[in-house]
């Protein structure tokens, strides 16, 4: 088969966001090797290349939870029914969804055990124990564990049966510093998604219809994807002093007063995968940020002849001794597939840049750069690659925040009533931003006209000044993963 | 309450190893603030300061796993019966430690899921599916998980219900390569456990009774704890191609002929925090090898007079500054507690070296530094810090791995028949290597006799050269966890 013939193939094997973005979005998680189902029904297996991803998403969010003043600890799987009952919101919230172990070995339990689908409760019950005094406080605790939701409507990364997450939960003092505690916390939600994964977010408050079931105020990151759908990337919620009353969390302050502590979690999930191959992924496949990006640089060599092919491989032997603990790279010399074939198959699996080496670039002593996200090209010589190269990543990276960033605003309108809303959403998709009443009514009206919901009450509502009157604010509406 | 009232209380508080290992044992881990009780059977939350252990253990073995060419991924938790039922053996050895998750939201499930107790049928599952050629071989897959198994009787790290573990599971094109990884693997874990944990190991191979459900032939790393019992300290199996033939796990070799892989399965868990616990601790608590020790050295500052406290805290923010990413360092500034205090609860979680600042040493330009291990005392001068305690710290690092190694010697006997064994036993414990004939009957003896059973035939035969007769191996027998 000639090179043009297997690209040809290999490219139209994957579907065209426009024609079917959900096809897409399956097709290039599978084709790159990211995910694949699981002989479990909603379970996904995350192949290397994917986990490959979350590690360096666990590497820099862990960085940056522990710069917090966070530390890692591991709770139970397992969590007795009557645990999790005590929050009477809690568990309406997560009963539905929850996977029950009801047979240890070869016994029958006499209660029943949930597969945790989140750790509030298990968690809570510790604390009433580890916390006396005023000096216990805070607790600041991070876990990063799977967890399981009996959902029934499945899609790899975006919602599976169990997912992998990190889930943080702290316990303060007073409300000031628990409501301190979860905007910090949002905080690095959106400096991570948008520094390390590129991907622009709003930051703001979820309507009581929208928030965690037991927490008093949900905030969360929403993002856009490229098919006009928002994506919640991550929540950070005040639980109050819900959980620390059933739970029977306390201690006694500096007066020696007996007082209920005030808590806080937060979490990511492994979704957020999701939401970077829809914000940055084309009809080509996949275009990774590289802060993130398990390969951040595929050195493909080129020959024809025999005799070109030492030359060929000594000099890209000099380029991985240049770039030894610098960059991500790798070096394809599978000898069955074709320079061509491997453009596409790394193209589709999104590596940031392409560094071509071929007599030609031997005989200047320099590589041939390609940009995966606009496909510049650019001769780079060896002794300038240490320096060149990881600048180029950056200015990649800078580049897909951007280019996502102006998708998101292009696509953010703005309307004053429900008729401008069910106009809007008509015709298109995106984000709507409305002067909201705050009620709940309107809320359900819009949802019931539009299918668009209330993702957010944006914190920053700088953009929209003057479109909500005096003592309301401007809320984002869009139809949602 | 006074400094030496204080000491007293804490270090009577924890049992002596002599009188009651097992309660030295649960006392430590709890008052260390390692692990605790969780409200569910069997189950234990790992809390920071464990679980910070973990993670440089992680970080460290992932490294060397990574070195050998070996990727990370991610499986389900949850396996259907019907797959966990196809390799005989795998199964019989399983059930009556599974997990079963019978119900799903509200929904009862047609098929029992089991929550992993490993992870071979469903890799094995995927395997099938992803191996078509020799092309795609091998394939060196790992993954960092909880499992369960659902143990009777359970000990804090020992044995727990849920554990955490890493499982690697490869598939090669033939035999010798398969061999080869297993003893690659097994070597891995040897080197990780002697130069990391500063744990003296034996690596050899179990006998038929001893071998894990579903393998040809498993091998293992044996270390011996300071209550003169031995523990498992990591397996290798080579599973031949007994799941290959379950699963289907065939290629297309390069004469284009059928063939079922070799496959091979590796893990070590969160059981080694409890073996560096037996194998490293004293009366006064624990003893932390400084290479994966949360912290590495203590900062305690002493002052009587308020005049002395600036000085004091000033100068150990120059330690701090000097020491800075060379060392896990912590400044235990709390004002409740006495320096005493401080000294018996770092003595107690392991800190490998204490720092002690007061106004003399301020005076001096230097700090006292205090070893765990061997109580021996250096001034240090503030210049010379940076070079002197990672130093010190690789000392006290081959100083435990010495200690350790000379009482499993001291505690390593020699037998030629039962009779030897039994006599031995009798009255004492440690390793008894024996010449086996090879034969079931004979381990079967020695466990009824004296409870001990067949911990390995080491690898390396050398240290009882001419102890077996031409023909036959030494096995290593020991009471065990």
């Amino acid at each position: 088969m000639s090179d043009t013939q297997e690209t040809k193939q290999f490219v139209e094997d994957l579907a065209d966001q426009g024609d079917d973005f959900s096809r897409w979005y399956i097709e290039v998680v599978r084709k790159a090797q990211l995910a694949d189902y699981a002989p479990v029904r909603g379970c996904m297996v995350i192949r290397p290349y994917g986990y490959a991803m979350w590690e360096n998403m666990q590497r820099l969010l862990d960085a940056r939870i522990k710069a917090t003043g966070h530390q890692n600890a591991y709770f139970p799987l397992l969590i007795p029914e009557s645990l999790l009952q005590l929050e009477a919101e809690h568990v309406e919230g997560f009963a539905p969804q929850v996977a029950w172990v009801t047979q240890g070995g070869n016994d029958v339990l006499e209660e029943r055990l949930a597969i945790r689908p989140t750790s509030e409760a298990i968690i809570g019950r510790m604390y009433s124990r580890w916390i006396e005094s005023y000096r216990d406080l805070p607790i600041l605790l991070n876990q990063w564990c799977n967890v399981m939701r009996w959902e029934k409507v499945t899609r790899l990364f975006l919602r599976t049966t169990e997912f992998l997450w990190q889930e943080g939960h702290t316990a303060h003092a007073t409300a000031a510093e628990c409501q301190e505690e979860v905007l910090r916390m949002l905080e690095v939600y959106r400096d991570f998604a948008e520094t390390d994964l590129a991907i622009p977010v709003h930051a703001g408050r979820k309507s009581e219809s929208e928030k965690f079931a037991g927490a008093e105020m949900t905030y969360c990151i929403e993002a856009l994807m490229r098919d006009g759908k928002a994506l919640q990337a991550g929540t950070s919620h005040n639980l109050g002093q819900h959980f620390a009353r059933v739970f029977d969390i306390t201690f006694q302050d500096e007066q020696g007063k007996r007082q209920h502590v005030h808590q806080t979690s937060w979490g990511v999930t492994t979704r957020l995968i999701g939401a970077i191959i829809m914000t940055h992924g084309d009809d080509q496949g996949l275009k990774l940020p590289p802060r993130v990006a398990p390969v951040q640089a595929v050195v493909v060599p080129i020959w024809r002849k025999d005799e070109e092919r030492a030359a060929v491989k000594e000099f890209i032997g000099r380029v991985t001794a240049a770039l030894a603990g610098r960059v991500r790279l790798l070096v394809d010399d599978r000898e069955q597939y074709t320079p061509g074939w491997k453009y596409n198959e790394h193209e589709l699996r999104g590596v940031p840049v392409r560094l071509e080496v071929g007599p030609k670039d031997v005989a200047k002593g320099a590589v041939m750069s390609v940009r995966r996200d606009t496909r510049v090209k650019e001769s780079i010589a060896l002794d300038q690659l240490p320096e060149r190269l990881p600048a180029l990543l950056d200015d990649i990276q800078r580049a897909l925040f951007e280019a996502a960033k102006a998708y998101r605003d292009e696509n953010t309108a703005i309307a004053s009533t429900v008729q401008e809303l069910e106009a809007h959403f008509a015709s298109r998709r995106g984000f709507v931003a409305v002067p909201w009443d705050g009620s709940a009514a309107f809320e359900a009206e819009v949802k019931e006209k539009t299918g668009a919901t209330l993702r957010c009450v944006p914190l920053d509502q700088t953009p929209w000044k003057g479109l909500a009157r005096a003592g309301q604010d401007v809320a984002l509406f869009a139809r949602a993963y």
